[in-house]
């Protein structure tokens, strides 16, 4: 027995949702076996007892094998490598003999660590030949369809041709989106080519599931989890993820900054079917003791391939703030709230000069294209407060950061760009347009926008409001904000509080897009609400749990979950009730 | 003592919000006293440790005298009548001999319900003459700024010119609204006699604070609150206003259904500074035991004096519901959701004729012309799912409520107009849009609306979403949803956290709107953040005590409430705390 101590009673939440089983539908080879959740409905019983079926839906799952009752889990092991036989089949990578990064082979050597360490460690990490980029994003220009693809068409589909007939789609405003009525592979192919969508998969992550970010998909959402040095340890940092996916989450970022980072990020990933992402400036300041101004291009560089070589899927990278934009920063209400961006320009200043993100693009692209790690280009000049919105600090960084999607479009680096902040609803409209035009539609990663300050404890709400609205604008990610923004440290419950928050407000953009995938699920819902078959509620609902022990609050009975009242109007007061009765009363009049 | 039972140990929660002290500014006359919170701030303390006063920023304060220290809170005595003068002195009403409501005379006259009643219950009430209408709308009319026209342009300007020089003001877009840099009393007759705005000031609700709804003033929020057949009594009720007010809530609607409405709503008016609106059908139908086809328009009138004489100040009457449009319904999914209307329409269809609401319209406005009450004209069709949006039935409805709308203002008598309900983002815009042009920019009054049928909940969210985007574009009012909408009774937990959600819903329309009373909270908040003065931050916040706990969760030593960093980050992960290290750096090169 290796693992001791901390990571020894590894608690993961598993089994399946509610009401639903996980399926998988299998591609043109046998290993794409594209998981989702089948929601089972009960039957429709009319007024003369008779039964109608309602079939099931199928609904997006990013749960993993988490979920399904045949997957024995251990964290020990790590989850099954189910992308290992298409990158390896793809011939243009090879194993190292050992860790390229100096300090992943430092950490790998300290046997003070051991108790720490992930057990099946890789010590071998792929890496791609010089020849050409190992990314989606080159594949996808030279026409081919990866398997990688084609899962995420499956994906995105979600059976919907079971159901279509059955809800009839409303009609959507997209604002230039271009959503299909059917995701093909070579749809996924054509926008990722076209630089609109990223499917971020480092190939030292075999492990995960492949998903797309794109303005024409599905609006997606991303959790962040990670220690930080007041608390929290591998055990919770593990379950925070599995726990985040569990509710919905279709990214994990891995923010830690506290003790044993790369040990940490290690048993996350290993145990992660969604892609994982990190900011390696934060990794990097922990190398040097919290001090910016000792920051160096060669320890960046070196914590970029540790992390590449771990199987990072995507970096946040803060070099679109450059020395000049600095003193734009001064006129500001809250200066740099971005922690990346608030280091960069501390190290700018210190050394008077360019930043060595910004400097080294070039290179930073070379490394992400041999591991096929997306670089979510990060906003350190995001505005932190209503004040400081939309101002010319935050406007020219996005200015650069147009410019930088184009240098790792060369390198055909796979890009996000992120994006705010702090916004009242009034300025999102301007955000968006920019960064499409800027960008040249490269996906929208935003936080938030938070539309008000002074709701401190409630910033998932602020902040699911802006993100719902900017989504339905062509965001293609959201990242979730919890209750505990501004205030402290999220817990479990405000985890998934926050996962959910973020997946309502993403489905509301989608279903406000009109996007085929989402309607139904309202659908089926609603209809299920007006015939009081609780039970489907709970299950269709975003959060069964919640919903189910809400309603038995103060109705508890197992009967009570088919009578045709709850307690928020009482029997007599219930509208369904008594519209339902009205409806059959014309019925039988005709 | 009369009071036993269930009313002997009302516990009520009084005393002042934290860090904030009630203020009063007096009007042109010495009984013009407006309650407002003034939030006092720390200094700012800089480098060389030099402090900088930061004053203090007033703010909008619905909590009535319960949050006045100097204030004795008795609920048996209710509260003082501070515009029973104002009422006398137009000499316009008379006082009656008794109740003219034969129902609220029977239980006035039943001993058994003395143990429920009221102690100092005013058995005469007053009515206006029959020589015109004693509404603010007809004085209005008239040219008369009346004390309570006074007294909102006061409230809503909330000191601001104490302040207005130190927080710049940011550009809003307010989509035709017409917000004054300064209200002053003749803004607010002007809007009040063009429609757009209302005061609901029943003259039979003396200890009201006036207040006023308009798309050209701060946006407002109801809290619903009512016992319900299954569950809650008089206690609870009367603490729920008391609570729902407290953070925020600009009027009540007491929903009841259950045993004792009409003691129960005694109560709480008596004890209610905000105005208190009702559905007078819910009560007319449990005089006939549920059955609504013994409803008779008899029955109805005598509720609504019975209720108008109690101090109601608004009701909501779903007489746009015409017997015409029922079968619009029949396509729908979710039928007819609002209690109101599925009541209207059993009846309708029963008796087959027209909606005895519509046919009496005009009695019904001349009854509420008698004691200044409003109508909120209800959406009895208004969709309860995505799929039944802006569809024909809402809209046939929406038409009618514009021409009820054009037969109050006949009769001076003040009206709101009540919307949805669930709307996808995409259709939103068509609701406001259609009800600005259809009822002549009459205050529009919604339920959310739900962006969402999926998340059963998390519903509060959902409709907060709907309700900042639709009072952005100019929704006057926003009624409150919690987290247990469609699923149970909310508890006072659940009813607090839905106002503090629509008030930051509320607010970030006004911030959108550019209203001058929102921007200055969210800079002085913004500031104290990054100025880590904490105890700041939280008495700005929407929600002091949640705030404070949270941050205190994990940093509870008194301490850290100075501390240039929080449990989010940490020390060496602060952004702001880097931030302002950078921007002093800066300034010290200069």
């Amino acid at each position: 027995m290796k693992q001791k101590d901390q990571t020894d009673n590894l608690n993961i939440s598993q089994g399946p949702l509610p009401g639903s089983t996980k399926i998988y539908v299998t591609g043109s080879r046998p290993d794409i076996r594209v998981p989702m959740r089948r929601i089972a409905l009960s039957d429709t019983i009319d007024e003369e007892g008779v039964r109608h079926n309602n079939g099931s839906v199928v609904v997006y799952d990013t749960s993993g094998p988490y979920t399904d009752p045949d997957y024995h889990v251990d964290p020990h092991q790590g989850l099954p490598k189910i992308r290992q036989q298409w990158i390896e089949e793809r011939g243009d990578t090879t194993r190292l003999s050992e860790q390229s990064s100096e300090y992943g082979r430092k950490r790998r050597q300290d046997t003070s660590l051991d108790h720490l360490r992930f057990a099946h460690l890789n010590d071998q990490p792929l890496v791609g030949t010089e020849e050409h980029p190992v990314t989606q994003l080159y594949y996808a220009r030279q026409g081919i369809i990866t398997p990688e693809m084609e899962y995420v068409a499956i994906r995105e589909n979600q059976l919907i041709d079971e159901i279509r007939e059955q809800y009839p789609q409303h009609l959507g405003e997209s604002f230039g989106a271009n959503i299909p009525e059917r995701i093909t592979p070579e749809f996924v192919r054509d926008e990722i080519a076209a630089g609109r969508a990223i499917l971020p998969n480092n190939i030292n992550h075999p492990e995960s599931e492949p998903m797309i970010i794109g303005r024409n998909f599905l609006v997606k959402i991303n959790a962040n989890i990670g220690n930080s040095p007041i608390t929290s340890s591998i055990q919770e940092e593990v379950e925070k993820a599995v726990w985040a996916i569990r509710w919905g989450a279709d990214t994990i970022m891995d923010l830690s900054t506290g003790r044993n980072i790369h040990e940490t990020r290690e048993w996350i990933i290993r145990n992660s079917p969604v892609p994982v992402g990190t900011v390696p400036l934060y990794q990097a300041l922990e190398k040097v003791k919290g001090q910016a101004d000792k920051l160096t291009w060669e320890l960046y560089r070196d914590t970029l391939i540790e992390q590449a070589e771990q199987g990072v899927d995507y970096f946040t990278i803060h070099a679109g703030l450059r020395w000049q934009f600095i003193p734009l920063t001064m006129k500001r209400l809250t200066g740099i709230v971005s922690r990346g961006g608030a280091i960069m320009a501390n190290w700018c200043t210190t050394h008077k000069r360019e930043s060595f993100l910004y400097e080294h693009f070039d290179e930073i692209c070379q490394i992400c294209a041999r591991y096929d790690v997306g670089i979510s280009i990060g906003d350190g000049l995001r505005p932190g407060s209503i004040a400081d919105a939309n101002d010319e600090a935050q406007f020219a960084e996005l200015r650069t950061l147009g410019e930088l999607s184009r240098i790792a479009d060369k390198h055909c680096v796979q890009v996000l760009i992120e994006g705010p902040g702090h916004v009242p609803m009034q300025r999102i409209k301007e955000n968006m347009d920019l960064q499409l035009d800027l960008c040249n539609e490269a996906p929208f990663y935003t936080l938030g926008p938070l539309v008000t300050d002074i709701a401190p404890g409630y910033d998932h709400i602020t902040s699911a409001i802006g993100g719902a609205m900017i989504a339905w604008r062509g965001t293609a990610m959201l990242c979730y904000v919890t209750r505990k923004e501004h205030l402290g440290l999220p817990n479990k419950d405000d985890v998934k509080e926050g996962v959910v928050t973020f997946k309502l407000a993403a489905h509301a953009a989608d279903l406000a897009k009109g996007h085929p995938g989402a309607y139904y699920r309202d659908y089926a819902m609603s209809k299920a609400r007006y015939e009081f078959r609780w039970k489907d509620q709970f299950h269709l609902a975003l959060d069964s749990e919640t919903a189910l022990q809400y309603h038995d609050e103060t109705l508890p009975a197992e009967g009570h979950k088919e009578a045709h009242f709850c307690s928020m109007c009482g029997e007599h007061f219930c509208s369904m009730r008594a519209s339902r009765q009205l409806q059959k009363r014309i019925e039988d009049d005709k």
